[in-house]
């Protein structure tokens, strides 16, 4: 059994932050790190939650990522907004670009924001919640370190290469969506392996294409795609939409340039925003009322919202104050403010 | 056993505006029509090819769909471009805001057509390998009618909800693919039932939510979204986009709208067009050239890029100068002509 420890969401947020710059994160890159992954732990993500404060200290440790890097914008083409990250982490660069995404939107109904040069760790879900939150319909995608085997064969190619959406809603948190196009996240196959159990037959292949539930043997083989090769085609679309369309690196390109250092993938991220008023007008708004009857035919036959069971655990986190952690990684995080 | 007949490419698609223009079509609609069929026989996409000439006209006498329909093209946004089909099929609305959409997001870096107002049959490959074609790479998506349930739920939300992208490949055919997010596409079943065969389990619940492998229990139940709830999301994604989003009809609304008159669904299309270019400029070349590797990672691994069962089928159909098609099939198209 694991003991869980719980904390403040100020007390987590302060503690990420203090881990963060205690291992050469700028204020900035700090607080923007912090944000997310406090964000992560209190919708009960915790794949994506303090657990990944060890993997950005262990990455700055390698000498890979810039701490300190000041992401730079490009006002690209009417529809193209360009951050070069500069080999900081996405997140600060995504804050410095989105207001100038926003505004493009609005503009021309429709444009992208290439996010380049970055280190990335993040769910995705937290950007295009904010993107959401300004009003635009959003989608986000990235490639990451080449896990991923393609439907029909065993040798890993794509990333976990996730696609993240998110549909503005009149009343309240957007819908929103994030799924990783392998069949399970790789912090999933992690985070059994720390806890000591098999995976399910089926998440992953050994070195020699051979299905496993070794979670060692898995990580050294290949993930597999989710939904066969429809998943595996989609997976190929993120490939080359965040990687060469935007002039970055592949999840195999990625992980050669690694080179075994154990640091976060580092390539391009790209979001898209369209913004129903330029789609629509002044119509945009019973539009959108249209799109709660799709909502209302799903919930109403006891089917889910692919966000609904984080935002009922935000609602939680919220009205406790405070987010829940095994003790054990809690001990761990705080391990890392010792010289 | 079936017997197959074979018709030379000119004959097939002769054949196919003759039919269409007797039935009401113009002859502009007729062309835009005729030529997608055609190419989806060449291809070996049986369930998108001339057997679809028996739905056009079936729509077409239900008194749905407007033949001589003149499409509208609007230049909406700096990023939009919408075509009002007024009512009739979506092909030659494509046809005549594919340049504007093209011009678009080599100015912008991306754009959108928005197809509203039309009715709509046809697979999306045609469309986004014809953009790619010249150059951009395209992404195209639209529901249908409510045939399919989201995953954990047995009553039909959402349409066939077909996702298609197309990447410009600097030698030969763009990688390109089409899928249905319901698990098979409805062209499947029914070319089950018109062979009276049984469709395998997984495919369909019947009306009361039960999996069953009986056709007709299934056209009036739901089909199954690929992918679990990954699939669903994305289904839901392609509604609220190429519905709501553009001021067009969901699934449900275009079933409500046809209240049982059996024509095509009617609804909207959207397309996205990003620019390579516009992206990385003088660097777009070298990029595509990195996008190559991915392929060769897939293909030198035994697995199949989406789109090269079809290429294969079409330099077969190419070579031989011919399609085949089953002689009932054809017998039933020939009957059409008849007055």
């Amino acid at each position: 059994m694991t003991d869980t420890a719980s904390l403040r969401l100020d007390e987590a947020y302060d503690l990420s932050v203090a881990v963060l710059t205690t291992s050469g994160f700028s204020a900035d890159h700090a607080r923007a790190i912090a944000k997310v992954i406090c964000a992560g732990q209190r919708d009960e993500c915790y794949s994506h939650g303090l657990y990944r404060l060890l993997g950005c200290v262990r990455t700055i440790k390698t000498g890979k990522v810039n701490g300190i890097a000041v992401p730079e914008v490009f006002d690209h083409a009417p529809g193209i907004v360009r951050v070069d990250a500069k080999g900081g982490y996405s997140l600060l660069a995504f804050e410095l670009g989105r207001g100038m995404l926003i505004d493009k939107a609005r503009k021309s109904g429709i444009a992208a924001l290439a996010i380049n040069h970055c280190y990335h760790f993040s769910a995705l879900w937290p950007e295009v919640e904010a993107l959401a939150d300004d009003g635009v319909v959003a989608m986000a995608m990235t490639p990451s370190h080449n896990w991923v085997a393609p439907f029909g064969g065993s040798k890993p190619v794509f990333g976990t290469n996730p696609l993240a959406f998110a549909w503005p809603r009149p009343d309240g948190h957007p819908f929103v969506f994030d799924f990783a196009t392998s069949t399970v996240a790789r912090g999933e196959i992690e985070l059994h392996r720390r806890a000591g159990k098999p995976i399910p037959l089926g998440w992953a292949v050994d070195a020699d294409g051979t299905p496993t539930n070794d979670t060692d043997k898995a990580l050294a083989g290949a993930m597999t795609v989710f939904g066969g090769h429809k998943g595996s085609a989609l997976s190929t679309m993120i490939e080359l939409m965040a990687g060469p369309l935007i002039g970055d690196l592949s999840s195999i390109e990625s992980n050669a340039y690694d080179n075994g250092a154990g640091a976060a993938p580092y390539h391009g991220e790209l979001l898209l925003a369209f913004d129903p008023t330029a789609f629509t007008g002044a119509d945009a708004r019973q539009h959108a009322q249209r799109a709660e009857l799709i909502f209302d035919a799903i919930i109403d036959q006891g089917a889910r919202l692919p966000s609904q069971r984080r935002y009922a655990a935000r609602a939680r986190s919220l009205s406790a104050g405070t987010v829940q952690i095994p003790a054990t990684l809690l001990a761990e995080i705080r391990d890392l403010l010792k010289p």
